[in-house]
């Protein structure tokens, strides 16, 4: 397993920004795949072996893993989400959408609606947008900032900057507490946002999935994509990395979201707790005692 | 008021804590004052000031102000909170107490149970105890360690250099977002504590204060004093400064307390919001058509 995700994973794995320039991935992009069917045992295996991980996570209860999404619309999120994430048990996962920040999340800090709800020990957390909204759809809407009620001394040149350092610095606090971050790009072409935008439009049954701000959006899309551009190339890190996933076939998007995440649970070699030889002894009695019940 | 208060606290006052050493500062010390009754006349106008300063701050409603205050017991936090802060309108001011951690904060960051509760904008919160409890009596006591419920890896010889690290790196995103912090560290002397100690169990309306605990704490009080000496010197900064306020003459402490709250809220330059053109011609409007009503 370790080997087949790695190979899956490392071209798009970002874990130092510095010289990232997203033009480097291609959205249409399916690695040594030639067709989905090529993929799916791969997705189906991989989708298991995360159940059967999440169970140990859980009983381990001291590590807990965030996983952060953030695209364009209709690049796949919530399809990603629901099916890499199918096999999971509810219990231990806590799945958070962020829209548009309420008054009181804005008589806060930007990072207090989602640091409140950041996962608890032994549990996944999903983040469908998240706190890097306020570097991409606050920055392409320079408007947004006004609301955000900050004392006018506070908002400077360096506001992007000190974003992405309170946002470096905040994961790698976390990442210390035991939360295991992992963050996902679902790098969608203009051309297919277009195709699925359509689908949407003609297909009844998938009418309610479209938005008339969505279009909005997609008028501003090199804006959007040069703030994703900075934001990962300011916020990959070794504790944190970006994954930048091509996302023009869902199929493909699919099995290296799993590959990573699979890749992260690897790396903590959970096992299900020890029980100590007093504790043995003590199970033991207590099964006795049970049995002799009438 | 500005230079009454710049001497008052100038002494007690550290943004660099490279060079700081608790025994520099006496517990007994009184600045220029000779009694109580020559503080009196200056509590009570800094007092009266405050309430002021805080309807402005919550009519503007963009910064907050927190303060966080840390002592041994029986330094007199209570009091001075009670006493200093008399004036204040409770809507806009918010104490939280923090004590021995939840099973639910366990299963958190050790920043969590605080980072939910930060003052929003336009109030003013009290932190009686804070975050820094992870630095002081988590050190004194390191078996409170291995209840956090960290994985294993995360346990390593660098924990308090890096929870330093990651308070300051708090407290600088909070000041960015517009949160004044000042810090209090109420210093009195083991001979005064005693002294206090002793009146909460000889006097019956007293004795509710006195806890059993707190006197086994005393018994390690070179340890807890070593620790503060560290916390004070790792997170003393201009953005978020520490106050050691010498504590054996409660009356002392909260002149010097009220006077660097002063001087925080001083340095924001606080006025009401001001009424636009546009809006005053409403106003004016919407007070006609109220005074023609029958």
């Amino acid at each position: 397993m370790p080997k087949i995700t790695e190979n899956l994973i490392q071209n798009y794995r970002i874990t130092d920004g510095k010289r990232f320039r997203l033009k480097d991935i291609d959205p249409g992009d399916t690695g040594k795949f030639k067709s989905k069917d090529e993929a799916t045992g791969l997705l189906d295996r991989g989708v298991q072996w995360l159940a059967e991980e999440q169970e140990k996570l859980y009983a381990s209860d001291n590590w807990s893993l965030l996983l952060i999404f953030q695209a364009m619309d209709a690049a796949g999120k919530d399809g990603t989400i629901k099916h890499v994430m199918s096999g999971i048990n509810p219990q231990g996962c806590q799945v958070h959408s962020f829209k548009a920040p309420t008054s009181t999340d804005l008589d806060h800090d930007f990072l207090w609606r989602c640091a409140k709800v950041m996962p608890e020990r032994g549990r996944i957390g999903i983040f469908n947008r998240s706190y890097y909204e306020e570097t991409l759809v606050v920055r392409v809407h320079p408007e947004l900032l006004m609301r955000q009620k900050l004392p006018a001394d506070l908002i400077g040149k360096k506001i992007w900057e000190h974003r992405f350092e309170d946002i470096r610095n905040f994961e790698r606090f976390h990442s210390r507490q035991g939360t295991v971050i992992r963050k996902f790009f679902l790098h969608v072409s203009p051309e297919e946002q277009k195709r699925r935008f359509l689908s949407r439009l003609e297909e009844k049954e998938k009418n309610w999935k479209f938005s008339t701000s969505d279009i909005a959006e997609r008028a501003h899309w090199e804006k959007y994509m040069e703030a994703y551009e900075d934001m990962i190339r300011n916020t990959a890190t070794e504790y944190a990395p970006w994954y930048v996933v091509p996302a023009d076939n869902k199929w493909f998007t699919r099995v290296v979201v799993a590959a990573a995440i699979v890749d992260a649970m690897h790396g903590l070699k959970l096992e299900f707790p020890k029980v100590d030889k007093r504790k043995r002894k003590e199970l033991e009695a207590i099964e006795a005692t049970l049995k002799r019940e009438k």
